[in-house]
């Protein structure tokens, strides 16, 4: 039927305010298609912290269980950031969250939009035309592995750790989407030097035997996070780790002029959860600037998960003509800025 | 005296043709300020591999343990590179002679040239007058720690791992050069997720106070590699763990317009190395084409170390002087470039 829940988990700094424009949309969406969206609010990271103790309860867990997707904001406070001696952490309700939910593969796509173009600190000659598709593992390695604090503070460790299983699925979806994209998939490592790289090389050398339609192409992670800059349209899906899919993400999101502009989608066998790339930006928190299109194109990457196709590209044509129209916020445009709501509510009048 | 043991190692692909041009130009800084060098060639790399079936033989470990300065090239093979079964590789020789020599800093300046700003993907106004300078942890850190992998590929794990012994000395030598510079250190980590970086930045903070003039920050991994394209002026001492460091200062290469030109030095107590940034670049061995400038500054970071200062700025001198009058290689100018041969030969007879 046409009815669906959708967890709300808005989270920290510019959370709450972003995601408030995405559920504009979503009501937008659901009277103009005749759709049904539940909502049901979560708490989660510092806000949880804050209110509960936990950083992700037990009632956000069954929450999000029980949803058809998850819509998730932001997360993170420079209060915790600066006490490296924090027992409690609002990261640790998100890499709880994917953990529990099985999210094992963060999928982010990087365009450059032809109005915007002139906003990147890269030339236009390197950027237009740009069209990536990033898949980064995000159960495992480094960020899930056994981690260690002498308590004198003598040493500390942290685990990268990688299974056949763990690098199996998240292999599999990105040759299925290369296939369905220009057919080139780069894996991007450090297997000169690390063992868990070298695992994750041959298991993708054997996975590419059931794709002979597409090239793949290694490349180690220092010399990817140059050419990402250097000739970023060499690159068509591009798979990875966890950490350095971090790393080259938020790095790449440069070529698209704005880190407010990108989503991404987190999805695993039986969940899904939309987010934006940006973090919580604190120091924006309550001013009204935070650019809500990350988070609204994140909200059409669900409804794709959801097979809502002609909702998301109606939705995306939404943004677009926001975007053409310079309806954006100050992050986009120095001369009379909208508002975040303001964003939000042109888009959902559009649609 | 003026006799100076230079230990040489030309390694694999394009590092014997640029190490090559540094010998030339250290003989004419010999002759002109009446220094002898008395090099010592040592193989290392697939070259010493091939040969030997050892990546650092002993011997070249002896001559670099005596000598008073180590010339490198590159390391890395292809051949290498495409199997992840191989048991030795060219890699572990480097890092093992870093260990050896107890090479705990790696430290890579980054400047703009005025007359190459354009070569740049990034735009004249974000880059220009960028004056970075990088300290990278060496021998500690994923790179170094235990490896492992079950003999059927099943799964496979790296250890990161820090003391307190190996936070401390690169720390208080970032914090100097901060107080001889612009007075600013931004540490990178991942201080959200990482055990390692939480302790990284304890340590850090507590030495900061011997430290009042200069101001200290932090940055998340992910976010700095993405501020370092968007607004790299805001940088000024830039302090970070092997791997962190290894991401970060390739990708920073951008700024300067091509990783031909970038240098680097690796110092510890009694030892002290000297390499471009740049890897072995295989596809263009033997072709006459390789920028031997990086391998030139490299040399000029040399004669620092060796306190020659008058050598030093006189071959700083001489590549600028190259640089302005576009004696320079194809990566640097695409109309009647230089061979490498003749950019050392032009730097040379200028000194
Ligand atoms: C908040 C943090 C744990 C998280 C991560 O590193 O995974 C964030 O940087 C991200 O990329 O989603
Ligand atoms: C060759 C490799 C081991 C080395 C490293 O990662 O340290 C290289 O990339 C470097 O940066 O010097």
């Amino acid at each position: 039927d046409n009815v669906f829940k959708i967890a709300v988990l808005p989270g920290d700094g510019i959370g709450p305010e972003v995601v408030a424009e995405s559920i504009k949309i979503l009501d937008a969406i659901g009277e103009a298609f005749q759709y049904t969206f539940k909502y049901q609010y979560g708490l989660m990271g510092a806000d949880a912290i804050y209110k509960t103790g936990n950083p992700l309860p037990d009632e956000t867990l069954a929450i999000c269980r029980e949803s058809d997707a998850v819509l998730f904001g932001a997360i993170g406070d420079p209060a915790f950031d600066n006490n490296p001696d924090a027992k409690v952490r609002p990261e640790q309700g998100l890499l709880k969250l994917r953990k529990e939910l099985g999210l094992f593969a963060n999928i982010r796509p990087l365009k450059t939009y032809a109005s915007l173009i002139e906003k990147s600190p890269l030339k236009k000659e390197i950027i237009e035309g740009t069209d990536i598709q990033i898949f980064r593992e995000l159960v495992s390695g480094i960020y899930f592995g056994e981690k260690f604090t002498e308590e004198n503070g003598a040493y500390a460790y942290d685990v990268c750790r990688y299974s056949r299983e763990d690098i199996l699925p998240i292999t599999h979806m990105a040759f299925k989407e290369a296939q369905r994209r220009r057919k080139k998939l780069t894996l991007i490592d450090k297997a000169n030097v690390l063992d868990t790289s070298r695992l994750w090389r041959k298991i993708v050398q054997e996975a590419a035997a059931e794709y002979p339609d597409v090239q793949l192409d290694y490349m180690f992670v220092d010399n990817a996070a140059m050419q990402l800059i250097l000739n970023p349209k060499q690159f068509d899906v591009i798979l990875t780790e966890n950490m350095f899919g971090d790393i080259i993400s938020d790095e790449a999101s440069v070529i698209g002029g704005s880190i407010g502009l990108l989503p991404s989608a987190s999805v695993g066998k039986e969940n899904a959860l939309f987010e934006p790339i940006h973090g919580s930006y604190p120091q924006a928190k309550g001013k009204g600037i935070a650019n809500p299109i990350a988070s609204i194109l994140s909200t059409a990457m669900m409804l794709d998960y959801l097979q809502l196709d002609q909702a998301a590209d109606k939705l995306r044509e939404s943004v677009e003509h926001a975007i053409e129209n310079r309806y954006v916020t100050v992050d986009l445009k120095a001369e009379q800025p909208c508002s975040t709501t303001e964003v939000g509510s042109f888009i959902a009048d559009y649609i």
